[in-house]
């Protein structure tokens, strides 16, 4: 008998747990879910048959290593920060690890020990990083056959809200950690495009958009995600001219988005205590220059010149040019921008929230340039069934369940690039709805 | 027979070991000065009477501890970073620490354990912060006496050149540790001004300046320095509308600074690997937006609208339009920046380096509202005694000289704001040339 352990019941859990809990029934296998809330655990297993839900504190080592080694497969579904620790013990007890989260400098330490123990540590198996490439590298294998060469692949990933409940003006709630999204872009994202490398830092992330259409949902700006340039090797497409990851957000957002990163409002260095009855205009004008003579508003529009009226109108509809209190005073300028968010962007019981992902790859033959543009959309049920939890849960569940049928016989730190890996999860993908459309134009003899 | 121990012989230490190396002679004390580079430590020694030169490798605890249980007085002149270590030392052995560094959080959580040894801890006792320090405390005493109220302090601080070395479009070169002066600003900072408080973060730093003039030596640029609104307790102004501490720069220098920060190439978060034959027009170029119809001073002008030909001169003075190689490729921006700016920074041995310092104060009374400024020049010898080592050393070196003759009686976890510190230390900058100029304005009715 196979004993799966996942770690983290969160609300981004739920399509992996349904998943690999039903598949107890039918195979030899068990299942026990572990959190800090162990109530949560137990709602999540629905008393399916060889599941089980345990407490964990990761600050219980003892217990969490006692766990660890009465498993055979390890599902992390804690914040990335965490990864480290479960697969250091994973090495140490000689135990499969997976994830959805980036494939961390200490994962890549672990690189000749994890392969000298014959175990597999498969990361970036959610949705993005995870089916970004997945769906990429099944259109870089076939391309491969038809002797094109791709001279440029950018590629986007946005989770958004269906249309239906774009219903403020930023036409955005939290479908995902709050904190990721406040500290999104943190950091020096790098790309390359036409050969030439691109660095670009956080206070001009969100300046460096392309505007990107997807039929049926419409318009976004996509900004750079992080280190691009790694995934040349990584896809196979070393020399590649122009390479480009990045993140959706509805067309607007990111122009709004940047005055709290101008302002200084997602910094996270300095705790601040401020008083308790402060306002969130108080709290708007901390971070303008001194002057007696002009308004909060005026202030604002003087530091950010290219400001137009639907950035005003996001601005104000957050309440930053009211005397509405503060949900938090003390804590970083950060934490108190994610208290006001949580408020405002809260998801509703009916909303629903959407995924778009958007490949667009540049093909060159003898008949010249063709484009090829590869997108999904995929659309959540509730507010609990989230196509983000879909999207991230259900790659990571069909890879412990291909792996633990014996389907998957790759070993060693891997992402999920290899035939092995993407072909048989993309087309069970595919089964749940989860379908990308291609779109071809005809080769055109520019440059 | 007391004994000091001096750890770090660089640059900034010339005046503060042949200061505390001359009292060897006079007073039962002896010296023991240790480095890295013994040689140099040595050298700096002169094979003064009671002074001993040996080599320490931070890392070499044994070592480093041996060294400080045989001394009674440490003082630590390494990089900031390092003095956790060797303050934990002191305490773990019973030996008084001194240092010009900030008070780190680290030295904080040690201040019970100091008390209850019996210890002095004593930092911030340099320039600045330092004599900044204790000038102002010394105009702040001052001012209780006569029955005004202090509603503004705003004090200044800057490491520059002597007008007659000035011979480049920045007016500036490196007088203190290059790496320092890149990096400076980082995180948020944060003042209040006429009771409102104020973040700037490090990407609106260099735009949030101050004009200063100081006479005899014409206009500077002051930038916020830090967190100013903890200086409000330990200058004893708990209440005050208006507290800043800013560093200053020749006027211009901070708005072309800016356009490295804006442009992300003071960025230590990722590190680069760049073809070995790139230009600096090249890097210029990586962290501009791609437009294949644009040059890089088109970009360049389009990211910055607000660049005058001043600002444009000092970018393409340092080879940034040119097709000149980088000096190093590898490393982060700020690494590749700072090897850049020490080709044509470097101070030559002619040149002479300039302190300058400005307090000014809001004094409020019956009779109306009184300016009062207190300005410090000082003008360095050569480049191995400067300015900034004179200003930095001779308060450290004061204050050990004066705690060793019994004149400093107070333990604990000090800054040099009490009378029984600054006093002595200030009259003895004096007589070494180290004089402030005060000015002050009748009290005038406005408001």
């Amino acid at each position: 008998m196979h004993r799966i352990l996942i770690i983290g019941a969160g609300k981004s859990a739920t399509y992996l747990i349904d998943f690999l809990a039903d598949t107890c029934s039918t195979k030899d296998r068990s299942l026990t879910l572990v959190d800090l809330n162990p109530e949560l655990a137990e709602k999540r297993l629905k008393s399916r048959k060889n599941t089980f839900a345990k407490k964990l504190n990761m600050e219980d080592s003892e217990n969490r290593r006692r766990l660890i080694r009465e498993s055979d497969v390890v599902i992390s579904m804690l914040p990335a920060l965490l990864h480290p620790r479960i697969a250091q013990d994973c090495l140490d007890l000689g135990k499969h690890f997976f994830s959805a989260s980036y494939e961390s400098r200490e994962l890549r330490a672990m690189r000749s020990e994890i392969e000298k123990k014959g175990l597999l540590f498969l990361n970036e198996c959610g949705l993005d990083p995870g089916i970004d490439h997945m769906s990429a590298m099944k259109i870089i294998d076939e391309v491969k056959t038809t002797g094109e060469e791709i001279i440029s692949f950018k590629s986007f990933t946005g989770g958004l809200l269906a249309p239906e409940s774009e219903d403020n003006p930023w036409k955005y709630k939290f479908t995902w950690n709050p904190r990721n999204v406040v500290l999104a872009g943190k950091g020096l994202s790098c790309y390359v495009e036409q050969s030439q490398l691109k660095y670009v830092p956080y206070h001009q992330l969100f300046r460096r958009i392309e505007k990107i259409h997807v039929d049926g949902v419409g318009h976004f700006d996509g900004y750079p995600n992080r280190d691009s340039l790694e995934y040349r090797e990584i896809y196979g497409l070393k020399g590649i001219p122009t390479l480009l990851r990045g993140t959706l957000r509805r067309e607007g957002f990111c122009k709004a988005w940047d005055i709290f990163i101008q302002l200084g409002m997602t910094d996270e260095s300095l705790s601040l205590s401020l008083d308790q009855n402060s306002s969130l205009r108080e709290f708007l004008n901390s971070f303008l220059p001194f002057d007696p003579n002009r308004t909060v508003e005026e202030k604002l529009s003087a530091l950010i010149p290219d400001m137009d009226y639907e950035t005003f109108e996001k601005i104000q509809w957050l309440g930053f040019f009211s005397d509405r209190k503060l949900p938090k005073t003390k804590g970083t300028p950060a934490e108190i921008l994610q208290a006001i968010l949580e408020i405002d962007w809260a998801l509703d019981q009916r909303d629903r929230d959407m995924i778009v992902m958007q490949h667009l790859f540049e093909l060159k033959s003898q008949s010249g340039i063709r484009k090829l543009t590869s997108s999904l959309v995929c659309i959540g049920e509730n507010s609990a069934y989230t196509a983000m939890a879909k999207t991230v849960g259900l790659p990571l569940a069909l890879a412990v369940d291909l792996f633990l049928d014996g389907k998957i016989q790759s070993k060693g730190l891997q992402l999920p690039v290899l035939p092995e890996i993407y072909v048989p999860i993309l087309q069970q993908l595919e089964k749940e709805g989860i379908v990308f459309t291609e779109k071809t134009e005809k080769p055109s003899l520019r440059l």
